[in-house]
């Protein structure tokens, strides 16, 4: 059994088109509001990991873990992790790790993606990155091409409907509507998901998460520390899993393989079941990965997951709350930041202190996809922490 | 003390101008290289860290952990870490601390650079985005103006001479003569240093490691696995250190702070001293670093760099044998690799199996240094582990 690691600070910025904020901007908010949620002095950070897919190609600024450092006037060991959209929780793990290992006491994950300043290439093939250059980025393949692939197969196969894809959107806005921090606080109607612009067939505009720019934080400390403060919010598991970066080597388009095996390992680490968990934050960058996520994390039948959604089994008084804040659709998909954004509203949850709060919530899970699932990384939260 | 982890493989590729390798052939064959060396198969790695400093600008590929994983075929977590030119170095750590958790038994750390296919932006633009982008970068400082400040500045407060500094790199090109997978295997004279083009005064192009393509790959392990192989070669301690990004930061242009605190602190973990070294891998990324290195090290006094060269105390016969493989001037500088490379050199030492063998090699250290000094990396490995 791993050393037990507790959350006791998380904070963020606003997400979505920030115009006056610059990378650095991002990352002195969120890292600030975090410090001041654990009321934690930076000197005590002695390990500090930086989630960010590719500030290089946004904003022209490597080596960004040090910058943070710099940033936020910490002189801890900096490094910045990257798993394409799922960054945010490598630099998570990595943080994690580094506390188990007893090499560290406190650390922070920060994660942050700066996206509407675009330096030299654009956004949407700065993203396409995230896949395989060489089989899809460089013949023109975008990320809402590669799930659009995976939705056309979802709906060949299971008879999944455009109105259900829509539903995951609706949902998701409708729970972002009370966020503060959200990109987007409009509700949307199945209507206007199949009225917007095509992106790529069958993944309209609205079954798409947005551009946004945004930074994300927690705080992370061992047992010993974490038992002196008043609500920490317990890791109770966490488990990563790889796939082929192409899709085209893999023998199923309507599964993610990395999140059958993250979410098998982390059931095993914990001794939990999907049972066990009162609500979960998962990976809708397109409409069709919350359909495949709820599918591919146990919470319904392969096959099942559009007539799921569309009975009503993700909302907040369905069989199990999902993205209860917005998700990515509606708070925003600032790449680097994501993952880090998904424990920061678990957390809230788990604290008792979120907008749309799920009654006695005990136990969360979050699931962070990087590229078109090369890259699976699951986590679960608690109240209480694992019996040592 | 933490937990005792092994060196129980090494591989890397040739460094060099590597026209036929793609990035994805350079992780295979360092990859495979280690597994080989190692003896392990890879279904036995359960956690693969990728250090890479920039292949979305070089070649529009991130995601390249998930990206090697692929490659090599295996399955477990896979992550890209980065701190410029020391991302090998924080993927090394990264895997130590997963190992050192009690989450992984045998990790691979893959170092990897494919520098001279450069996707959009030039080399040393992408380059400079190790440095401040907002401050440095966009104002034009390439990394040779960023050193050849601090090699001024040395000059001016030590009387530093460029015959000191045309030293280093002729030391480390007789070190590289007898390495196979050096990018330069010729001498040099300090009359060839101080002949060749100006590129940032006081530094010539002799004074400055290269581009290179390259990968270099370790396999760790904990001390219960590496108690069975033949040779491991133990990691003794690691330390990591942050300062500022920007150069006009901090007090001093002579120095790097962060290499200070790093040898403090991995001497503080160790009990060891300089005195305990028998030989030395340092970040000379240009010839100033090196003398510096020297210096904040502590194996020569401080403004002693130029002279302590001079007198040929870094020589393979000298007082600390240093970079006797060619450093990153003659084996080159794929920068994400480099960090790994030094520790594979280290390695060969321990084992007593490298081309310039150093007599009696017990324990060794590396500095690894990102960007100007910002983040700043060091382990000593041993023959004999660390007492449990």
């Amino acid at each position: 059994m791993s050393k037990n690691v507790a959350i006791i600070g998380i904070g963020q910025t606003k997400f979505g088109e920030l115009w006056d904020y610059s990378l650095r901007d991002l990352m002195a908010e969120a890292g600030t509001n975090a410090l001041k949620d654990a009321g934690v002095e930076k000197n005590e950070i002695d390990y500090l990991s930086v989630g960010n897919m590719s500030a290089g190609r946004f904003v022209g600024q490597e080596h960004v873990g040090a910058l943070a450092a710099d940033v936020l006037g910490i002189k801890a060991p900096a490094i910045r992790c990257e798993a394409a959209c799922a960054s945010g929780s490598v630099a998570f793990r990595s943080a994690l790790h580094a506390v188990q290992s007893g090499n560290c006491e406190t650390a922070m994950v920060l994660g942050v993606e700066k996206m509407t300043d675009v330096h030299g290439a654009g956004a949407l093939t700065s993203l396409a990155a995230a896949g395989d250059q060489e089989w899809e980025a460089s013949i023109g393949l975008t990320f809402a091409g590669l799930y659009a692939l995976m939705a056309r197969r979802h709906m060949h196969e299971y008879g999944t409907t455009q109105e259900q894809l829509a539903m995951v959107s609706v949902v998701n806005h409708e729970n972002g509507k009370n966020n503060p921090y959200a990109q987007f606080r409009n509700s949307i109607s199945v209507e206007d998901v199949l009225k917007s612009s095509m992106v790529a067939d069958p993944l309209r505009l609205l079954d798409c998460s947005p551009i946004t720019d945004g930074a994300a934080a927690v705080i992370i400390t061992s047992e010993k520390n974490a038992k002196k403060t008043q609500n920490p919010v317990w890791v109770l598991g966490s488990a990563q899993s790889s796939d082929t970066l192409a899709l085209h080597d893999r023998k199923s388009f309507t599964e993610l393989l990395a999140t059958k095996q993250a979410v098998k390992d982390v059931f095993v680490k914990t001794g939990l079941t999907q049972k066990s968990i009162d609500l979960i934050e998962v990976h809708d960058c397109f409409s069709i990965n919350q359909i495949m996520a709820m599918e591919d994390l146990g919470f319904c039948k392969k096959g099942m997951g559009g007539k799921f959604v569309e009975s009503g089994g993700i909302k907040l008084n369905g069989e199990i709350p999902t993205n209860t804040l917005g998700g990515l659709k509606a708070s925003g998909h600032p790449v680097g930041a994501t993952g880090v954004r998904q424990l920061c509203d678990l957390t809230k949850q788990l604290r008792g202190t979120a907008p749309n709060q799920v009654k006695n919530a005990k136990k969360a899970l979050n699931l962070n996809i990087g590229g078109s699932g090369a890259t699976a990384v699951i986590n679960i939260l608690g109240v209480e922490p694992n019996a040592s």
